[in-house]
């Protein structure tokens, strides 16, 4: 295959085109040579866009509410992108991509950019190539990203850490209160959602989530997520999420959060980065072999697995 | 707190004592400052027990099937250690361990480790502590470890990874066929397990399993994943279960296929530890400043990540 002409592709990127932001962020998730092109040419152009994440068990409705914050944020003239790094999401299936929104098709709203991502397969999973593709999201223009996953194991800490907003979404009648609390997605929020307001035990999901928010302790002047109830399948209390949205960006701003939170964020970007770079050069030649090697010691029970590290470790450097 | 004295754990560990295992494990977890020191004395005592995954969606009946073999293994003299990395158990919810199988109190049977781990925390999440324990087991003297997980994001490539043999469960009734198939598990079964068989659906759960392993492409003479039915709750097909594992261990002790695995997975296991010393070396004063700044260039757009995890890396060398 010809290799990208990076330049030319954020050039394009610029203009905002879809085709130029897909391939851009193909060449993110496939880690190619040009990488490290793509990252430098950038760096300049990132910054500008709200990162807004979505995260809650199966079934709260988090795709139904993603597409009616796309709806809600068209409407008030804001680009939007999408990374759905949701396994289980329609987006990935691409039954919602058929039949509303799909990038590439979409070519009477040129101000939405859609883009599923797989969660697993590349080594760090979400914290590697997601932020590389937000980066692209924000190159290309957009105001707000939202990004999309699955509120089980690590990937609702990761979407907290990649986010300057972040949404927990839950529903009412699946014992969430209790679920939630154990996976620790209600410590992530920012802002909390009571998705399918419209069924019986709303108003209870909302009373278990303000006397929690109630009780958690927080330093003066600091910011108290609010709860609002939603159906988003109607896009009733959507405008209230995105008014809640706009009032978290306001006081992040106004009391620095957003810089600290973003400067974190970065810093791990770096250190995954610098992790990413370090497990390539244990697939070099050499270390290869040297770490067949060490991995056949261990089994035999001549090395531990910290000795061989170090070993290891100064074949690399 | 006194420095514990590693060679009289690893001595008691020896005997079985199952104080000297929840120990150990706790150092693993905690990242003790004897951590080292712990894995150099365990190196010689390991590479004997057999690791089994567990995994599947929620509601399939991990947490009962795990138990349920428990009994079929120490019936058979087994030594058994449960290590259960499945957010979700009951075993960390401590339901299961209090009315049934609990370690500490298990003064009967000293036959039986159970641990409940963390699947989140951790830098690197299972990939990094759970191996440790393993070989805490291992070193304890146990024939067999079973790891639950939840079959969700990546923790189900990660069991696979560990485990020596891998049970995919499926319950009927749960449009399991599809679910599993979308988050990459079947991909790693050796053996399937088709669990509350009494339920309507077992028999087409067990066709579709069946058509998808007689259509996978598989070199001649490789391991062809059987299909289990059982009820857990009553211990109905448990016995086959372990029959199956039993003859898997024998399939990839003659072909070659366990030394090959446990090969790849020191490897990953060394791998992750020199990734975790990269990290640790991060957070040094020095590396740690350096880091803030680069941080704050990557923000301001002067510098992208990798430019930037290049000149971290340079400092930690």
């Amino acid at each position: 295959m010809r290799a990208p002409d990076v330049a030319d592709l954020v050039a394009r990127l610029r203009e905002g085109q879809p085709r130029a932001v897909a391939r851009l962020i193909s060449l993110v998730e496939d880690e190619s040579p040009v990488l490290r092109e793509v990252s430098a040419a950038l760096a300049p152009l990132v910054g500008r866009a709200h990162v807004v994440g979505l995260t809650g068990s199966p079934g709260v409705g988090k795709s139904t509410s993603t597409a009616a914050l796309v709806t809600a944020l068209r409407a008030r003239g804001k680009r939007v992108g999408v990374l759905a790094v949701d396994p289980t999401s329609p987006f990935t299936g691409g039954a919602l991509l058929g039949d509303r929104i799909r990038m590439g098709d979409h070519a009477t709203d040129d101000g939405v950019y859609i883009r599923s991502m797989a969660s697993r397969g590349h080594l760090g999973g979400l914290s590697w190539a997601a932020p590389h593709a937000l980066r692209v999201l924000d190159a290309a223009g957009c105001d707000v990203v939202l990004v999309e996953t699955v509120g089980v194991g690590q990937s609702e800490v990761e979407v907290a850490g990649l986010a300057d907003t972040t949404l927990v979404l839950l529903a009412p009648g699946m014992g969430d209160g209790i679920q939630a609390a154990k996976a620790g997605i209600l410590e992530v929020g920012d802002v909390f959602v009571v998705n399918k307001a419209d069924r019986d035990g709303a108003q209870s999901t909302r009373r278990e989530l303000r006397s929690m928010v109630a009780m958690a302790e927080r330093p003066e002047g600091a910011w108290k997520p609010p709860i609002v109830l939603t159906v988003a399948s109607r896009g009733e209390g959507i405008d209230d999420v995105v008014t809640e949205i706009d009032r978290h960006r306001a006081h992040q701003e106004a009391s620095g959060d957003l810089r600290r939170r973003r400067l974190a964020r970065t810093r791990r970007e770096i250190e995954a980065v610098a992790v990413h770079e370090l497990r390539e050069r244990f697939g070099h030649v050499g270390a290869d072999a040297r770490l067949d090697d060490l991995a056949a010691d261990v089994l035999a029970g001549d090395q531990d697995p910290f000795a061989a590290a170090d070993v290891l470790l100064d074949v690399v450097q």
